[in-house]
């Protein structure tokens, strides 16, 4: 595809390196890739690596130190130059050689065997990167080969927020003793329009989480990823407010050095890669028998770079204990800029049915 | 002046309720401006004001609360649209009268007794609101009038900051143990190009400050604010890293119904304005015999939205107990958007010289 406007400025925008700093200072993400890799010393050792958007080279070297024969690091932002600098300061110039350009127009005259790739945007999908990891794997990656990660979890689930809302809308019902409460539809649209990007806990959370999309990076296709719809089904742990949907994802760190490919058909994941285990009508926090090495964003877990992202509707819900949550979620790849993502949420609880759309810019 | 479309995109960022939000919720802001209001109450009651740049329409609401006969409320966003529907939720419409558009537009068809405005921005005076201030004091203000605030003093002083700068900087020497120091110019330039708003503590500060520039509302004009230079003069306090200047503000609300105008001639308040007083070499907090009502940004008081603004330099410059950082600053309207600000500053000590540009977008 053609390198577009918003592909250009969505490349100058990792050129900064505060945003590297910031992911790189988010210890559970560089931890959990790094780890994985030395997880996976034995497949790497001797072996051929393709870093997918590679930013400062820090995967790529931690690849390196894993004993890949060749890693080649590739991005196309300008932060490439840095990058290629910190390989010869390393003396690893004869294994990382670092390619300034996107996957889909870099040249690379060998087969791969390892991708690994921190494609993970705010919400798993937005930023639309895990097309390029998909580029790479179809353009270099052996049949058998290893993805890091080689899955991808995105869960939703109903939240209550009253402090958010408060802060943000009901506040101006009594300003110093002024009623501003006419500000108040202004006040919910500018709060609201725009999915949010902010940490919540596990007591925000109405009931456990779903599914909305599930990636095995080993077969996921371009096509798939344009336009995902799912259904849901909640039914709330208590009775609340409900403000809208709390987004977050997991990925996984397994394949083939875990379990082996036959013949290049990839294993199923469906089944494990869903940290969440039904139990009548609830989920729950499934145990994780395979030792394979996640990285959560979950409310539960660890805080991340990544946070969470809300949904928030314009008015609040109230729904009783018990009380089901039903409709459909679908996100999109905006006509606009195929970066940018719409959610399209269609909701119906207590017999009252609702619409939201909202972009992620 | 014609309405460029920098002015436009200033107005329309004000549309947002969000910013409202932040500065209402900034308590040390709000309440002195409304103690100043009442402070000035018996001046008021009875007067007619107009209040530039009016957001909400706070402002006019306490100055119709402290007995206003008629409250100009002007503001160019299209948050006077709020305004408005606040001024009639709270039955103010035959005091508050909401003026949609520019002070360099809008028509009073009569004479103002009083100017009330929160015109501060960043570093005082980035977004250059103060200049509409200046269009309606000499439009509509009464000779002998009441500006609040009367009075604003920009302070810089010399600061320390090696937490900063190793967080930004020192931090890419070992990463994970991978020498990422290849990165370090680049980082210098990202992190601090640009002023930085940010709030820092007393111990940050080398030294006592100075004035940077100071502002008689009754008398300054336009011209004197599309470029001002001063010279600076300071001795380190101790020996330490010296990471470049930081600059804070403070407004004060006095006026006629404190110090009476003779003959419209104002006061001088060059003395009486300046917080810290000179003692020796050094300078320190100066009682407030007057108790004039002071907003203050100050590293040493409670934190404001507007926080302090830090101009770094690429490179740190050890300075030794009372040696001495001598130069110019001059801020002066960019010619790219008149309300973008350029900082240069000229420095030397221990026998070398610097200079640092540098552009608050």
């Amino acid at each position: 595809p053609p390198c577009t406007e918003f592909d250009a400025a969505y490349f100058n925008s990792y050129a900064h390196v505060g945003i590297h700093e910031e992911m790189i200072k988010d210890r559970a993400r560089t931890e959990s890739y790094r780890n994985a890799i030395f997880q996976h010393q034995n497949y790497i050792a001797g072996k051929v690596v393709v870093d997918v958007g590679c930013g400062t080279g820090i995967l790529s070297i931690f690849c390196a130190q894993a004993g890949a024969r060749r890693v080649y690091a590739v991005d196309a932002s300008d932060i490439a130059v840095q990058a290629n600098e910190i390989v010869k300061t390393n003396n690893l110039s004869d294994k990382v050689i670092v390619l300034h350009g996107r996957v889909e127009d870099v040249e690379i005259d060998e087969e791969v065997d390892v991708i690994v790739s921190e494609w993970m945007g705010y919400m798993l999908l937005y930023e639309s990167m895990l097309g390029s990891v998909i580029t790479a794997r179809d353009r270099w990656l052996k049949p058998g080969g290893l993805i890091l990660p080689s899955v991808a979890t995105l869960y939703m689930a109903p939240v209550t927020h009253p402090d958010r809302y408060g802060e943000s809308v009901d506040f101006w019902r009594n300003v110093y003793g002024i009623d501003m409460s006419a500000i108040m539809p202004l006040a919910k649209q500018c709060a609201f329009e725009e999915p949010s990007v902010e940490t919540i806990t596990v007591e925000n959370v109405l009931t456990w989480p779903q599914v909305a999309k599930h990636v095995d990076c080993y077969t996921v296709t371009i096509q798939e990823l344009e336009s995902i719809t799912t259904r849901f089904k909640f039914e709330s742990m208590m009775r609340a407010p409900f403000h809208g949907f709390a987004f977050w994802f997991d990925v996984e760190f397994t394949g083939p050095a875990v379990l082996p490919l036959n013949n290049g058909v990839p294993p199923s994941f469906v089944e494990s890669s869903n940290s969440y285990i039904s139990e009548g009508n609830h989920r729950k926090k499934r145990p994780n028998p395979s030792e394979a090495l996640v990285l959560s964003t979950a409310p539960e877990d660890p805080p991340t770079h990544w946070q969470q992202t809300l949904v928030y509707f314009y008015e609040p819900l109230d729904v009783e204990q018990d009380q089901v949550i039903e409709g459909s979620l679908t996100l999109s790849q905006s006509k606009e800029n195929a970066r940018f993502m719409n959610i399209h949420l269609e909701y119906s609880s207590g017999g009252r049915s609702f619409v939201k759309e909202s972009v992620m810019r």
